[in-house]
């Protein structure tokens, strides 16, 4: 199960009762906390994400509508008697800020906080999933970060194993395309016993970005590409000014990259309603939908 | 006009919808915000503070639930484009942290500010008010603050004014207690010109402290005083282990500073429910009230 629920969906100003970037990835029994605006802490709460079962936090960069909310995260995590080390994924700057208030405060956390810094590529490799980092192009250094279901490529055929009597030690094998050989000599083909498995899911997170057509190769054929949109498309040359993105670029990306479906976020503060975010975006993109703060996005 | 308006109630876990600590204190025409925890800003835009009026930040330590909502405001006062200078009263620590997330972030503020370290005494010095800082008892360094109006010491009796009729040019010395000298040499004692002028309000925040009654010193005789009851008096040992205070606590500090009246805060996250706060502490020190947030309490 690969998913997304937003807790924060609004760019550095705080309005209309919508908070700065923070995302909660669900693959399987993990919870990836992605980005960590002011007021996290309490947007978890509100929308019951186990906190507990949080053990890798993934920073994008270092504004603070997407970190500012980490260390009242960390703190109050210690003060409910965490113990299980937390995995942070940041850029490298981050280190710093974090040792410095710890030691200001005079707080000794009662678990590991295991700081990684950003860099391209996997993060982080398991049996089931990986995830990976790719660089954005923002006002400073700023990464999106990928997760990825990873599947055996093949599935077994129920039928024929059976006919061919093949036994069940063997099974993760032909999961993973190996030919059977019975005990008197006879190879029976992979491709008679299994068939191609569905690939796994995957979602990418682009962060705060100027338009950049390079993202799209980075996040080809993603399921769930989530781009942000600050901006209209009428606003399209203060988005370049800032580096970030409309609607039509966002969606432009997501036609590039052929993915199945887009997500937008990071409304700029000067917009009440979001209407016209989806109506712009889908015209260009149609499988789009609007980054709603405590709507999960299954994929 | 003296006044306190809460921003936020509770210690340092948020729960219940309450908020880590903040205040801001009304004094005539000046707004000044008292801590600053997680979400002040977003409290500040909930019950309409005008926060282009705050021109004086004051933190009394820094753990996390007085200070983690600082870079926030100060950034998001940034984007709205504040021109006016900002001061910030705080931990010599403090400076550091803000300087290292304002570069790492790459943030230019469009307005001026300025660093106060805190000391003991007087911390600003206006014609009107000051505002001192006193030490008070935690598990790292902390300060408290009395906000204080200054009035003249006489206030003029019209009607003697008219009858010994004495120029509006002398009135200002008057007030300040001085005699009058005729034309003719005749000297008029103020006392018969003028009566006591009711002194000035004040109002005193203890910030986070254990048990300690120095602090009544400190504090005496002002208008009202803030004092923390994390805890139940029941959880005494709990309180003074944790630097923090009971209910019955404060009301004593309440009753050896002979003061107007007490406001009591930064409930543990324990307690759902305030009541017994309130029944508590008005036992010991009957002019109690509970700091609600969004209330303001007038001096």
């Amino acid at each position: 199960m690969l998913a997304v629920t937003i807790l924060g969906n609004n760019s550095a100003l705080p309005a209309f009762d919508r908070h700065p970037t923070s995302q909660v990835v669900t693959l399987n029994e993990h919870l990836f906390l992605v980005d960590c605006g002011e007021g996290t802490q309490m947007q978890i709460a509100k929308y019951r994400i186990k906190r507990s079962r949080i053990h890798h936090i993934f920073i994008s960069h270092l504004h603070g509508d997407h970190y500012f909310g980490l260390m009242g995260l960390i703190t109050s995590m210690g003060l409910l008697g965490r113990d299980h080390e937390l995995h942070i994924f940041a850029p490298p700057a981050l280190e710093q800020l974090i040792d410095l208030q710890l030691k200001a405060g005079g707080t000794l956390l009662p678990y590991s906080l295991i700081f990684h810094p950003l860099e391209e590529g996997i993060l982080m490799q398991e049996d089931k999933f990986e995830v990976s980092c790719f660089k954005v192009f923002h006002r400073i250094d700023c990464w999106g970060f990928i997760f990825r279901e990873k599947k055996p490529p093949r599935k077994l055929d129920g039928e024929k194993i059976k006919e061919y009597n093949i036994p069940t030690s063997f099974y993760e094998q032909l999961r993973w395309g190996k030919d059977y050989t019975t005990t008197d000599g006879v190879s029976i083909s992979n491709e008679l016993l299994t068939d191609v498995s569905p690939k796994g899911k995957s979602y990418a997170y682009a962060a705060d970005t100027i338009y950049n057509e390079s993202i799209a190769c980075k996040v080809t054929g993603v399921d769930l590409l989530y781009h942000e949109t600050t901006y209209l498309d009428e606003l399209r040359e203060r988005a370049a000014k800032r580096f970030h993105s409309t609607t039509v670029e966002a969606a432009n990306i997501a036609n590039i990259a052929k993915v199945n479906k887009l997500l937008i976020g990071h409304f700029s503060s000067k917009y009440e309603k979001l209407d016209e975010f989806e109506r712009e975006t889908r015209n260009v993109f149609p499988n789009t939908d609007l980054a709603i703060e405590g709507v999960t996005y299954r994929i």
